[in-house]
């Protein structure tokens, strides 16, 4: 099969949300009145990211999801994305599954993909995400103020386990592993999350690379510092047992959203984790002092040197 | 140098035509009122697309160059690029030459780098690039009708002809290599072209898999055919003399546009030959009967089999 008709199969499907899709030099969209385009872009690299003999179905799934995370953590609604795919040699198998997995999460998003590339190489997949949001609710890194709590989506460090686990770092029985396993292979992207805090929440970001690290990078660009109860952190039951939880703070592929909002809104984010039985926990406050310092229930400072995952560290 | 450090110091300058750039979980962007946006992803790979000791400044050019052509090909105004970037270790020399090169050719065609991502693995470069053209004027290439003269701009096939020096299957002097070395290494991206056919041309689409291929891809989308008159092809003084004219059929990598016109608009393309000092060749016409037949100056069919370059063919 040649590489027109390797995309016909596994990368063309109907783009109803795109006035021209998969198959010109460029495809066309039109952003809808009101909404500025949000774009970003993320790598998965065999071996960096992901096994080599990683489930294509859910590597297709996951290499959506990461994008479809930096949506969520702007406020915007995903809209397109465009696929470059660089692989060893054609398999069609793995082909067909990893394109069903990619996919199956676009169309639970409607997200069209409208265009990308295909061609011989190491495993590598790069995705640009395209989306919309009306440019006054956006959800910017920069936006913390002093006196804002700090919010996080989820549960924090169970990804981090299972990977620490397949990386034999730790030791996991079976049972164990099956219940931190799906947060590490099946992120769920907080996209409805984002759209729901526009307008209510200030700051926001998500946690790939760990909290501290995550978090930080709104501090560094709000200019802000921070105080944490550690003894708040949304950490599982597992973390607790296995005594991981540091996972939950220095951990990665969390893909939860940190943000921050004003105290004033709390009945508001409240209403909206009840509404979307997702627990958004209340995790610290944002101060004025640069730096983050963590605090146990008792009130005394920790200090916490780790920082969260960095390629060229 | 973290990650970060790294982003900040190779990949960060300023974007004036962004809302927001570098640095958020997605950049920004305002789409002009009545254009649509235009979206191509092109990833080059070392081994595959370049060499692994290519010159970092011109694989930077080159690395936003095809993209460009992308646009070009349709009409649109380039405006922002994306670029995510695989590296096998952090080279602070490599990348600074790599940027500069790649910024030096974005800021010809006052495109802003307003995200990407950077990540260990083996040396990969995937760019999107987003354009802007009004909705009515899109070089589409679907668009080709029976009767329109087929056009191609520059000269074809001296980068196919570097490339097989390169890679041993012809031996070219040294004087000989560097009349075509250019044209392989720091292709130009008709951009200004393609803006200057709306409205004039039918369909158009850049060679970058050598002129029948991508001709092909014309006539398929547009359910012609075509003839095309071998001896009208603009090719090099170097490739006639060196008999391998046929690179300028089944070569690649050249990023010339070719394009269809109504036969009542030659006046206005060769003025804008004129105007731009590059050359445009009317090199056949579009057919209703399908598939392309080559006709030389005697007005004799030839038949030629050989396609372009196809990474999984």
């Amino acid at each position: 099969m040649s590489e027109f008709g390797l995309i016909r199969r596994h990368f063309t499907r109907a783009a109803p949300g795109a006035l021209l899709g998969v198959g010109d030099d460029a495809a066309l969209l039109q952003v809808s009145p009101g909404n500025v385009l949000a774009v970003s872009t993320d790598m998965l690299v065999s071996g960096t990211h992901f096994f080599p003999d990683a489930d294509p179905f859910l590597l297709g799934c996951k290499t959506l999801a990461v994008n479809l995370s930096d949506m969520a953590a702007m406020g915007a609604r995903p809209r397109w994305a465009t696929l470059a795919i660089s692989l060893p040699a054609q398999n069609d198998e793995w082909l067909d599954r990893f394109s069903a997995g990619f996919f199956a999460l676009a169309q639970q998003h409607e997200v069209d993909l409208v265009g990308g590339d295909t061609t011989r190489g190491p495993l590598t997949l790069s995705v640009t995400i395209l989306g919309e949001v009306a440019s006054g609710q956006v959800l910017r890194r920069d936006a913390a103020r002093a006196g804002d709590d700090i919010w996080v989506s989820g549960e924090l460090g169970d990804a981090a386990l299972a990977l620490a686990h397949l990386q034999g770092k730790v030791n996991l029985s079976a049972e164990d592993y099956a219940v931190c396993a799906g947060r590490l292979h099946q992120p769920q992207p907080r996209v409805a999350l984002g759209v729901a805090l526009r307008g209510v929440a200030h700051a926001a970001i998500d946690v790939s690379d760990g909290l501290l690290a995550d978090l930080g990078h709104i501090l560094d660009a709000s200019g802000m510092g921070a105080v944490l109860e550690i003894d708040a952190l949304p950490v599982s039951a597992l973390l607790r047992r296995l005594q991981q939880t540091r996972l939950a703070l220095n951990g990665g592929d969390d893909y939860e959203l940190c943000f921050t909002a004003p105290a004033e809104r709390r009945d508001e984010v409240a209403w909206i984790a009840a509404s979307m039985g997702l627990p958004l926990t209340r995790i610290g406050q944002v101060v004025v002092e640069q730096g983050c310092q963590l605090r146990d229930a008792g009130g005394a400072c920790l200090t916490f040197e780790e920082r969260g995952y960095d390629h060229f560290g």
